[in-house]
This record gives C-alpha cells, structure tokens and sequence, in this order.
C-alpha cells in the first residue's frame, strides 16, 4: 500500500468533494444536503450507514432550530433532489450519520471523526481573483451561509479516507467507525453521538481540524488541547407594551432587562482559578420606536479553562440574567442550547506520528501539541475515549489562512486535504500495524 | 345647500375609499399608491394638483427611509400600476400632494389638512369575526404594514370634503387648499409642506383625527390640545468586533455601549417645568455568539409638555448617548429623525362649532378640548398659522374603538367618516358666512 | 386685645427665642434640649404639658436612630444642664411635646402645630457679615447641624402664640392644642402624634411654614397645598468580602448592588397620572480599595403628586433594590424610615384671613394658595382634621431667604415671626368670634 | 560568630520591639512614632541614619494623605513623645528612614528593606483568649488602625538584623545599608526611595514577607514572584447639587456618575494576556437624602501579571471613569495614588539559602519559590538592582497565621521573627564569605 500514491490519485476527488460541499452549505441540525451527498458516496464505498436517529439520541441534540427553520431547510433540499427516503428518516434535525466498516479480521476498532455543518455568515462577494471560491467559481449559493470554518474539507478528507478503508479492505484488520457529526458549531451535536454509545468499544479515536495561521501546509500538530469549556445560552425576555407617551408606567421594559443583563454578565468577577469568558454577542429587543418593548433576546456564551470555571460563570450568568428580568418586572427564558466541557492534548502522539509518516513528502513537521484557547465539542468524544484508558487524539492540519476563522473571506489551501488524508491513513496503518507486533508503543 | 344631506349621498364613496385605502397601506415618504389615488380623483374633481417637489421642500423632509427602501416601495407601487408619469413626480420619497381650489369670488383662504400614511405593524389576523377589516375581506394587503392609526379615514374624509366643495363651488366664496400630508408618523413630513409656504396666507386652518375612546360617534372635540413636542433619533453605534475566546481585548463593544446608553437615557431626571418622556424603543445589536459585537443601533423618542421640555430631553439623550460611546471606546452616530413641536387648544371654538352644526343629527355632543399628552406634526401647521394671528384648531371626532391606535386590532365605526365630513364642511361655510355678515365671531 | 400692640411687646423675646434655639439645633429624636426649652417656658406659662410617651405612640416614630445615637445626644443634653427628670421622660427618642389650655368656657378646640428638628447641615463658616446668625454670633454650636429650614423660628412663634394665649386666657372661650412636633424633617414625627389622638376632637387646625422666596415679609398664604406624597427608604446591602487580587469570585459585591440599585431607581418610568420624583441621596460602600465590598448602604426618598403615585414609586423602588441584591448575590434589608402623605389646600381662607386681620400693618398681602411640590408631614394632620369634616389650613409666612431651605448660607427676616404670630392670633380671635356670632363663615 | 546563640539572645528584644510597634500602628505616610522608634534605636547602635528627605523623594511618594491628616498625625506623634527635631525632619509626611553601617574593609554592598507601614483596619476586640494581641495586651491602641501584615515584625526583624551587624562589625567586610520603607500598602513609598538612589550601587538585595499559610514556622521561599503590576487609582467626582423635589433637573449627579463608573470599571474585557483585576473598593456620595448629590468619591486598584497588563486595565478604567463623569454631564479628577510594577522571582536562591543555614535548627524547610499574585511595591527594589546585574531576592518566612492578611484577626506565630533574623544574617554571612573566597556562586 503506496499512501502517498493512492492520495496523490484521490486529489482531484477531494477538491470536488469539497467544492461541492462549499456551494450548498447548511447551518447546524439542518445539513439534509450534505448528509445525503457524504451518505451516498459512502453506499457507493460499501459501508453500513445509520442515518436519522440511528445515529444519534434525540433528546441529547442541543440547540436544535424551530420546527418551521427545519421544515424549510428540509423543502430546500427536497427541492435540491434529496429523496423523500432520506427526509424521512432525517427529519426534524436528525441530521449527520455513521458509517462502519467491518474487516471481519480480529483487529483494533478504530473511530474517525468529521464536522460537517457551515455558519450563519455570508460569503464575501467581492475582489473574488483574491477569493478562491470566487475565483473558481464555487461561493456559497444561499445567502448568509457558508462554510467558514473548513468543516467542507473536514467532510472531503472523511471521504478520502473512506475511499482508501474501502478499497485496501481486504488487506486491512479490525473495524472502522466514521462519525460525520452534525452541529460542531455552538457545541450541540457530539453529546448526542456519544450518548448513541458509538465511542464505547472504540480503541483509538481520531479527528482533527484545518488551519490555525501561521502554520504552513505539511506542518501537522500531533495533538492538540486547551479546548475551553464553553456554555450557549439564549434568553427571552417578556415584558410588556406599553404607548412611550401616554402611559409609560403600564409597560414592562424588556429592552432595559436584557440591557441590565449584558452589562453586569460581563461584570462576572474574574475567577483566579483560572481564564474565563463572557460575551453577550446579540440583542435584538423591541417593536417601534414610541412602544415600551415588550420582547428582547440574547444570545450569549461563557467560556472556561476547566469544566468547572465555565460552570461558574454559567451559574454567575444565570442568577443575573434572571434577577436582570425580575429588576423589570419582568420573566427571563433560560436556554442552554449548546455545551462543550475541556480537554487536555495527550502525550506520545509526536513520536507516534513522526514514525507513522516517516515515507511521507507531504508531512514536513510534527508539532507536539498546541493550546487552542477555543471551544470544539469534539472533547465529548476525546473525553469519553480517554477516561474508558483508551487512546484518542485531535490533530491540527497546517495551512495559510485567506482569514481568520467564521470570516467572510476564510479560506484555504487545498492541498490541505491531502495532507489530512496522509496522516489519518497512515496514523491507521501505524496503529494496525503496532497491533500484529506489539502493544509497546501506544 | 343640505349639507347632511350630501353627506347621506356621500356616505358610500366615504366608505369605498377607506376601504380601498386601508388594504394598500403605505409607509410614511412611500404612499406612492396611496398618493395616487387620492391625486386621481381629486383631478377628476377639478382641483390643481401639487405633487413631489411641488408640493414639499425636499431637505425638510425628516425620517426618509433609505435609497433601496424607497426603490422597493416604488417597484411595489409600479406593480400596482401606478402610472410612470405619476411614479416619476414622486420619485425618491416625494409622496403626499397638495390640491387647490379657488372659487374667484373674494373670500377667505381657508386650509384642511388630512394625513395619509400607515404604520409598521401587522394587522390582525384572528378571530375575525370580530374585525371589521376581516369580517368584510378589506384587510391590509402586504404584510406588517396597517392603517392602525386612521390615516385612512382621515384620506378619505378629506376626498369627501374635496368631493362637497367642488360639487358646491359656484355658490362658494374665496380659496381651498387641501394638504394630504404624507409620514406624519415619526413627526416627519409636516415641516417639509409648512416650509413650501402653503400656509402663508392661509386665513383658517382646519385638521382633526378620529378616534380617542370612549368617546361616541357625534361626540366632537372642537380645539384639542397638549400636544408633546417630541423628538425621534435614530443612533448607530460602530466598534470592533473580535473573537469573543480567543482576543476579547481587542474589541469594541457596541452592543454595551447601545446597553449602557438605554439604561442611562431612561434614568434622565425628572422635570419640575412639567410632563417629559423618554423611550428606547428599539435596540439591535450583534452578529453572532462568539463574536464582540461591533455594530449596534437604537432607535429613541424624547417628548415634553413643551418645545423646551423636549429639548431639555434631547439635549441630555445626546450627552448620554455620546458619552456611552465614549466609554466604551467607540463611535456613534445620532440622527435626528423626526421632530414635533408643542401646540396647546385654542378657544372660542366650541361656540362656534355648536352654532355652525345646530342643524345637523350626527353631532350630539361638542366638548371645548381635550388634553391629548401625544405627539402629532400638525403643531407645525397649528403654530405656523396662529403665529401669523390667524384661526387654527385641531378636531377630535369621536368613535369607539376595537382596539387603541397602534393596535393590531385597531378599527372605528365608520359611521364617524360622515361625522367628520359634516363638522369639516359646517365649519367652511360657517367661516365664509360670517364673512359675509361680519368678522366678530372668530 | 389689640394683637398688634401685644406682638410689638413681644419681639424682643422672639428674637431671643429664636437665636437660642439656632444655637443648639437637634436634629429628628434628638431634640432634648429643645422640648425642655420650650417645655420650661411652657410650664411657666401655666400649660398643663405632655412629654415622651404622653405626647406620643411610640410604635408609630419613623426612622428613629439608632440606640447608640440617641444616648450620645442624651448625654450631650445632659451635659448642656437638662434635668435628669426630663431627660428620663424623653429616653430612647421620645422627643417633642403637647401643651393645652382649658379656658373652661364653652367653645372651640383649636389646635396648633409647630416643628422643632434641625438638619444635618454644617452652618456655614465665612462671610460672617453676610449671615445673619454670623453676624450676631448665634451660629449653631453643633457641627454639622443646623436650623436651615426655619424650625427654629417655628419654635418661638409657637411660644410667642402661647404667651398671647396664655396672657389673655380669661377673655377667651374654648380650649387649645399645641403641638411640639418631633422630627419632621423625613417626614418621621407627625404621624405618632396623630394616632395618640391629639386631633381627633379639635375643631380647627392651624400650621405653618416661614420662607419661600421671593415673598416679602407680610404676605402670607392662605392655604398652601400641592404637598406631594413622599416615602423615605434606607437599605442596607450584606455581601461578603474577598481579597479583590488574590480570590475575586469569592466576593459577593455590595457596592456595586447598591450601584445598579442607584441607576435603575431613577430610571423608573414616568408616570402619566401626574409628577412622581425619585432621588438616592447617598451611598457609602466598601471598606478598603483591595477587598470586594461587603456593605453598603443608601438612603434615598421618592415622592408623588398623590399618595398613590407616591406608592407607585416606592413599590417600583422596593422591587428594583431587592433584585438589584440578588442579581448580586447579595441580601438588601430595605426600611421604610418616613412616609408623608399628599395633602391639597383648602378654600376659603384666604376670605377669612383678610377679615380676620384688617387692622393689622404686619400682613400687607394675603394669597389664597401656593402649590409647594414638597413634603411635609403635616399632612397626615391636615388630613386628618379634614376627613373628620373639620377645617385646616397652613398657611406660608413670606420672607425674603439668604438662601434655599436646606442650605449652610439659609437665613431669613426676622420680623416674618411677628408676623406669623399676629396670623395665628388674629385667626384664633376670629375663629371664636365667630363661633360667638355665627357659624356661617367657616 | 554563632548566628544561632546570637539570635536565642535576641528573641526577646524581637517580641519587645513587635509588641511595641503592634500597639501604635501608622498608617502610609504618618509613620512619625514608628520612624522615630526605630531610628532611636538604630543611632544608638551607632547607624548613620537619613530622615525625611534626606531620606526619599518628596515628589516620587504616591497617595500622601492631604495636609489636615498630616498634621493631626504628627500631633498625636508629638503627644506620644517624639521630639519636635525628629517631627521638624519628617513633617508633611516625610517618614521612613535608611540606615548605614559601613565597615571600612572591601566587600560587597548588602542593602535590605523593610517596610513599617499599618492598615486602615479596627483590629478585632471579641474572643481575645485566641488573639495573642488581645491575650497578651499589646492590641492597637489607635482606633481604625492596626497592623494587619505583619509589618511591625518587618521593622522588629529589621532592628534585629541591624543589632547583629553593629555588634560584629569588626569582623565583617564591606557596607551594609537598610530600608526601613513606609508607606507599602498602597504600593505608594519604594519608588520615592528608589529614585532617591539608594540601590544605585548596591550589590546584593534582601528583602521578605512573613506569613503566607499554610506553610509552617521553619519553612522559607528562597525567591517569591508572581508579583501582580498594580495601580492604585482614586477618583473625586464633582458635580451640581439641587433640591430633588423641587428640581430635579437642575443637579449633575456625582452618585450615579460614581455608581456608572463602578459598573464598568468591573466590566472591562478580559485579556488573554494573562491574568488581570480590578476593583472599585470604597464608593462615598451624597451629603442628604432630599439633594441631588454633587460630590461622590472612589478608590480603586487595578493589577495585572504583566505591568503591560495592568497598564491595559489602568488605561481602560481612565476612560471609562473620564465618560462615566460626563454621560452624567460631570466632571471627575483621577488621581493615580499608588503604583507597583510586575516581579519574577529568581533562580539560584534555594541553592544558595540551603548552603548558607546548613548549621541551622530554626530553618527546616526551604521552597525555590511561590507565585505570590498579589501586589508588593518592593518590586520597584528587584527590578532596579536586577536590571543592573546584581543579585536581589524576596523571602517568604513561614508561618501560620490567625486569619489571612488584613483580617481584624490577623495573628501569626513570633517565632518567625528569629527564623527572618537567622535568614537575613546567614545570607549576609554567606554572601560576603563567598567574596573572599569565589565570585562563583551567585
């Protein structure tokens, strides 16, 4: 088995993948498109999919949209030719699926894991020779969506991936499990995929993420942490309307409860334990301009270096948003609507890879680990893995940046994919391999 | 002449008009339709007509929604079939028209004005049995847009007095001027028509409103009066935005700065001078959860007992609101967008008004004045005309009604359309008879 | 009787009274020294005198201070020569005192009142010349307490009434209430002289208030009204304290409690049934800049036009402190320590005080009423004596004021208490004459 | 020369020395007992001693108390016995004193610092069985104030030290210069005696804390660091009184500015950066309950783990104090009253303090170092001698304390005090052994 080859034979396939995927981006529960697109290649590549709530526990989703966002999302891509088969069974925000791979050959089992929703940002349309997507053509089609966090290629190199299991099959051992996850962004969909029980046997588990400037493409990080804890929490307040002029007293100010509220949220006293963060990032409140507003929401988000620092500020935060909305005379509707808990990196993985990909041209640089500061709920999964003593591990793939992440301008480069692909197929190798002459090294 | 008698005849063309009008609702500055039709039958009546430019100063014109607004509402009205010619004249938000009538026979110059645009709120739609515009199928026809404050009755009411004087205009005497005044909402588009000089030398002004329970249809209030001064501003605060996790010291918070302004300007102290009024109606602030946001708009209204109770408010909203920029490091733009001046009642109406409709059954009741604590721009008018020592005063004309102004169930009896029409025309030829016989009474 | 013979006589010693008392100003519960200066003089006047719980119900003091206070100013009294018989009497904050004269001769009750108490004021220092009190070296003696509100002449008009009353008793008929009150200033003393009965047979009940410019000495008020509703509140915020550099979750933030309590107390809506005032004096929070503060308080009073928009305002108030608290995480103790009732004027008198004083050279100009937009419990007196259909008035003894009520430079004309005892006098004459002739007048 | 014997001889001098200072704790800058005090003792062990500003630098002190504390200071000084040519060199908050002993032979140049300085504190009176003070009757004899950081076994440690060098003088090498700093609370004395050029060539720099639990009597930290930069800001906001009831909007409200300030002071960002704090510690507005307030003052620190760091919240908080003062159309004076700059602690230490003590029983246990994160202006002393080159180094000495520092409980074991005196003078041993012999070690 030649990886490097058989990558440089897939290349054209990942950027088509990936292409494809850009143009028909889907906000997170609503990704109908996408996991039909992933979904049907992986038929095509023999494995067994579970789809819908086969491959996750329903009540665990957090954040999920209102029934009418996901009834249009589900009439678009019914429009874009899903079959009614695949509604059916992803409806109502069952969105993502898993695809299992069965060697039939003793063997380590082996979990991969892919992001593939987009975010609520509209892609820019301007100075497109600078815009790869708009150079070639392949923007965003729906407005204010887009895939600006690299999770198109995040579902391209699963498929790469897929591709290779499939193919060498036959000279393979052990299993494989592909999680393509719904919802990364807001922490809300990988608890529902633990919870399903998908990571309980797994022996090694696997994912990683594109990007992080400066890092060159070639350069790979073996095993990142860092991750902050983090809380989404959406509020409504309602009060009650009132004319401005002609009997103010008789409303209820929703508009200056969730005022009162974002002011003293970012008042939470710093905790020495450790960083924390707090940020009200929307308030939308009111009706017209002569009117006491009767109706305001935010949504907002704390963070944590541990688990236990975001559970202080969660709890700081909603004592204030609640007495914020008693202050007003007025009630406060609390929603968590996504969660992500910590995680550390893990040792061992720099030696392990740079042994993985010694053949390899396309690795010119094994970092060991690199502290993230940011939130991914991919630490659902890392945790689990890790506290069953089993090993797991989430690499960073180096490349330029057009921009920062979530930026309207966000982009990469391509060859990313290749190098992505490389390290999980080797990393594979590697483990199977270490598997049939020793358990030392792991 | 039987005036009640011609009110008989006319009391279905009241009601078509109304009705028409009330299910083409249109924003102030974008009464294209509406302009249109009232202009269409007022040249069918022979009056000379004013339109866009004619009839208003351009840069008096307060609260002008955007270029693209504006675009819209005249594609909206293309569409209707609004005659180019027509669309052409008001084009860029010069709505709202001015008519004329000169009978050539000397005599006194008397003026009406009758407001004409809807509000930004969606009409009703439940339970319409109980809905006037819904029981008989006249229902607003485009959505969150509503003749909820009678604008629609008051166009209709001065199409028919229009309809009285020119079918009368043999046996009338001196000149008529007819303003149909567009974006009276927000206290934005009187100054510009006062400003064109309509009123220079008018030697009576006439304008009224229906409504104000629980008044009954007949009950007539001769000289309202307490009008608040009142000013609308429209702010845009601009920071910088940055990852809420990652660099949160690098923003500027905008939404902070929007919440740090409403809660101060609500706290402006209290007045001993008399009745003042603040209100931040609306506040939107934000892009997305995880991300400081950079840009946040408010929009507020300041009122007082009197013009320099108001200025007192709107000066210390300025102070405020720059200030909580400042604070928060970043910029903001205040606008001000509307801007109503106090008027009070006038006397000597009451006795008037009780001798010029001794004749007539629909009025039942005339009371002097009434204190009405709200805003409206006719005070420009009001004030303009008793400045020059002539007669001005402001009609209330009784009806139940369903619901308050600004209401979604909002409606009136229309019986009140024939009141209004009577009370208009009693008094035009009760001020050009006494003319004839002398000037004692007013 | 000619009155104005006997108030020329009596100058002298208003003067004297006055200046003494200016001296040694007691502020609320503390005015030992006073009730025992008016009290001897009283005495030896031939009143039959009623001190400490004899004058009043104990439960029904407000905002009385503190047990540690009350001694230090007993021992002070003490000091200044009071006797311990006295000052036995008036322990523990039983200050002030009722004096009455039985002439034994049928006729009316007529009750007076007069308010003893000073402020926490420090009399100012510089350009003696200037200052009255200055100038003649009977400054107060006590720092940061002065007479700045005229109490001190209230006091000897009381007694120069007396010594009229006292003088001439055989010629008159009925019996006569005067009222020494306690702690008027907050609004915390007359309410327990009420419900110890005092008024609950008087006939007529008269009261007053020297200043208000810019009246010159000689015109007077008939009845002055427009007294607003008022509520003064003390709070006390318990938090807890923290080293604010080594462990600032910890804290639990009084200071910035009673910070948010503060800004949102005066943005309380405005209330359209009429003037509402809201107002937190002080705050003092925190013991040290390096520890999170644990305490705090503050004092803050609101008022209304009415009683019920008073009560609006402290209802609004009490809410918006207590979540202010727990948003903190904080407990707030909130006492109500004064509460004054509206009061309106009445009619009538301005008709009866011109009879009653035609032969006077003192009162140069009689006003029927004066709106006051300020507090004064006298209200609850007024009230009282009106509800049971009896008459009361305060009238307003005009004087030009070096300076507002409440302020350090605050002095008048002396010759306004000649003045104020030749009204009360006069009134008293024609109230019984009156009684004598007819009923008709009153 | 035995250290160990030395020090059992001295013991009861340190307790004497402590106990005496413990009773008559100065506040920063009032210093005149404690300065006097020392001095004596050290002229008479034959010292060169500077005063005043032979001393410091009269304009590099922070936060001196205004001119009226200043004097009363040195007026209870002058009742306590200090003689009026000590208080003529110290007045005006001139105290502190640097003491020299040069020995006339070749060698290093050691200079210490220790700093004298109480705390605004009411030492607890209640339970004094458990408070050695209260047990032993050497309590704070000054209201308000005590030494709640050990300060005074600082100074007690200091004489100790002193008494060793003068007594073995013959037989030491080079020069020997002592700091006895006032005014360390506050970060507000090292500079004025930096500046003043003290430790321009000095070649080693000793200085240390006692306390910090849970570390045992017995137990010393060779080199702490983790000195938090800190500012010391206070803040006089000065607005506009007015009546609140009778117009309210005639004042400029100093209290709300003050409570607006508070509020967002706390609110600053965050930094990822590192660690920062910030902490309005006192709030004092408002003189009555019925004015609006025009006077409002507060104290404040900010601290961060880089000087750049606290720099950032420094520059933040001015602003938002700056607009904080004119939203409420105010103006404010921003004083900086104190200022410490960051601190690492340095290597080589442990092994230099284990060698030094190895014949000692009193010290048990040695620690390379601790991160302190809090605020000690003898960083001004590390950074200027570490920045020529030279060796400088901050001891902890352990030892369990009562309650934590600044508590009115605040106790510890005086046992420390000969373990601090044993410290100093092995290190000074050992520091000028290892000159004779190497250059190596240090």
């Amino acid at each position: 088995m030649d990886v490097s080859e058989f990558v440089n034979n897939l290349a054209d396939s990942l950027v088509s993948w990936r292409r494809k995927l850009h143009q028909y981006p889907e906000l997170g529960w609503t990704e109908y498109q996408t996991t039909y697109l992933i979904g049907s290649e992986l038929v095509q590549l023999g494995y067994e999919i579970f789809v819908g709530k086969e491959a996750l526990v329903t009540e665990e989703r957090m954040g999920v949209p209102t029934h009418e966002t996901l009834l249009a999302a589900e009439e678009r891509a019914r429009n874009q030719g899903v079959p009614e088969a695949w509604l059916s069974k992803m409806k109502d925000g069952h969105t993502g699926l898993v695809a299992k791979l069965d060697t039939g050959r003793p063997g380590k089992h082996i979990t991969l894991r892919f992001d593939i929703d987009a975010l609520p940002i509209a892609e820019n349309k301007e100075g497109l020779a600078d815009h790869l997507p708009g150079l070639h053509g392949f923007q965003s089609r729906y407005p204010h969506i887009m895939h600006a966090c690299g999770h198109d290629g995040h579902a391209a190199i699963g498929l790469g991936v897929a591709t290779f299991l499939s193919a060498h099959q036959e000279k393979l051992t052990g299993s494989f499990t592909l999680l393509f996850q719904p919802a990364e962004e807001g922490s809300r969909g990988a608890k529902s995929m633990v919870e399903k029980g998908w990571l309980d046997d797994t022996d090694v588990f696997l994912s990683g993420h594109i990007g992080i400037s400066p890092m060159e493409v070639g350069e790979v990080v073996a095993s990142a942490g860092g991750f902050l804890a983090t809380s989404k929490v959406d509020v409504v307040f309602t009060g009650k309307s009132a004319h401005a002029g002609v009997e103010p007293q008789e409303g209820r100010n929703a508009l200056l409860a969730a005022a009162t509220a974002s002011l003293h949220l970012h008042a939470i006293p710093r905790h020495s334990g450790g960083e924390t963060r707090i940020n009200v990032g929307t308030l939308h409140a009111g009706s017209g301009r002569n009117v006491i507003p009767d109706h305001a929401t935010i949504s907002l988000e704390t963070r944590g270096e541990t688990s236990e620092l975001n559970q202080y500020m969660e709890d700081e935060a909603s004592r204030i948003i609640q007495h914020a909305a008693y202050l007003h005379g007025i009630e406060a509707d609390i929603q968590v609507v996504g969660k992500g808990v910590e995680a550390a990196n893990d040792t061992g993985w720099k030696e392990f890879l740079e042994a993985a990909i010694t053949h390899s041209d396309r690795v010119t640089n094994v970092m060991e680990t690199l502290p993230l500061k940011a939130s991914e709920d991919v630490t659902y999964m890392l945790n689990h893995v890790r506290e069953r003593g089993e090993k797991a591990t989430y690499f960073i793939f180096g490349t330029p940046l057009a921009a920062g992440h979530h930026h309207p301008l966000f982009d990469y480069e391509e060859k990313v994919l290749e190098v992505a692909v490389e390290v999980y197929v080797s990393s594979i190798l590697s483990l199977l391999l270490e598997e049939e002459e020793s358990n030392i090294l792991l």
